[in-house]
């Protein structure tokens, strides 16, 4: 839903799209184009409007497959964003915090302001309110997105930038959430400067020792105890 | 759809429920038996199960007059969230920055942890997904709310507590941000100790001077030109 593996969701025309861990095999071909007559199919008329019959008139994957393999609409949902967490992304390794956090504000700004991946991204998020499976879906996929971006608070501690023990997980979060906050629910634009403003306050918080309290990283035992 | 607002919206089965800001005739009466026939079938339904239908049998008002004032679903949909934007709620006022923050974060957490006031609040924002008005009516609602929001930081900076001119906006929005960002993108919980997180970096942002490059409170022409 950021960066990448957005765009791989939304622009892969072919089901065997690069990016794709799994690239061989008929069994990832048909997952991938059923992801994708989902994503097109939650874009055009959401969750609500999604069917069995236009994933399958969209991926050519014939129904009864559909009904065997993933259930219902549900199943159809929550399986693409299992796929999407399945990517290869990796966040943005420039060398120095600010950078990593900027570029990762910056990743999210160009997402969500290229319509075709704002749409596919926008489209599973709205999922997620209608529907539990979609939210649990969502809730692992964003659980796993920030665990590997936690590695960028690893390199900042480990170049001496942030002292450990310090909550990565809230560290980063701090710099999408002014972002989705605004595209989602305000609804109001978001842009580079914003993005940036999101940096800078997440920087602040964390030299001012905001996130000092967590024990995600760097925390010994007894650190985590105290 | 913070706090005093949404507990309004959902817990009065009176039409003429205190706090309303028209409280007396008929017309008044009327829209807030339309608005909570229009929360009850988004809570219990959502967007695309709600009918005008419902709304007529369940506020009473004939549909024909649903019709003729509201003329559908979106329209419903979009006084609801007017109507809970002309309530009269205000910003805590504890004396001091951060515990007008923290009040203010710990009122999202409260009515976001409160089922009825969580499933209303929730329903509104999952509508924007589904109509440009809703969405309309959802950025209206909030800008106005958080217009109100931006009197914690002008007496913050009449305090002395924070240096003038400065993003206000962007400095009350930064503490609800992390909340509903777990609440509706990443699905996680939130507790007090979060909103106090949240509070702690939107403090140490603001006071390394990351808001102050804004031009909305204490800004003469020249500052805010600069």
């Amino acid at each position: 839903m950021t960066g990448e593996s957005a765009r791989d969701k939304a622009g892969s025309a072919e089901p065997s799209a690069p990016g794709t861990r799994r690239p061989g095999g008929r069994t990832a071909r048909t997952r991938a184009a059923v992801r994708d007559a989902v994503l097109a199919g939650l874009t055009e008329y959401g969750y609500p409007g999604l069917t069995v019959e236009y994933v399958a008139e969209h991926s050519g994957v014939h129904k009864t497959t559909l009904y065997r393999r993933w259930k219902d609409v549900e199943g159809l949902v929550a399986d693409a964003l299992d796929l999407a967490g399945e990517d290869s992304w990796t966040p943005p390794d420039t060398g120095s915090l600010e950078g990593d956090l900027r570029a990762l504000a910056h990743e999210v700004v160009t997402s969500f302001t290229d319509p075709a991946v704002a749409a596919s991204g926008s489209a599973m998020i709205a999922a997620a309110f209608q529907s539990e499976r979609a939210a649990e879906a969502l809730r692992a996929y964003y659980a796993e997105r920030f665990t590997r971006c936690e590695a960028i608070v690893e390199r900042a501690v480990a170049r001496g930038e942030l002292a450990a023990p310090l909550d990565a997980g809230a560290l980063v979060r701090s710099v999408s959430a002014p972002l989705f906050f605004r595209l989602f629910i305000t609804r109001e634009p978001i842009d580079r400067t914003l993005a940036d403003q999101a940096v800078a306050a997440a920087l602040a918080a964390a030299r001012a020792g905001v996130f000092a309290d967590g024990d995600t990283v760097g925390a010994t035992p007894d650190a985590a105890a105290s």
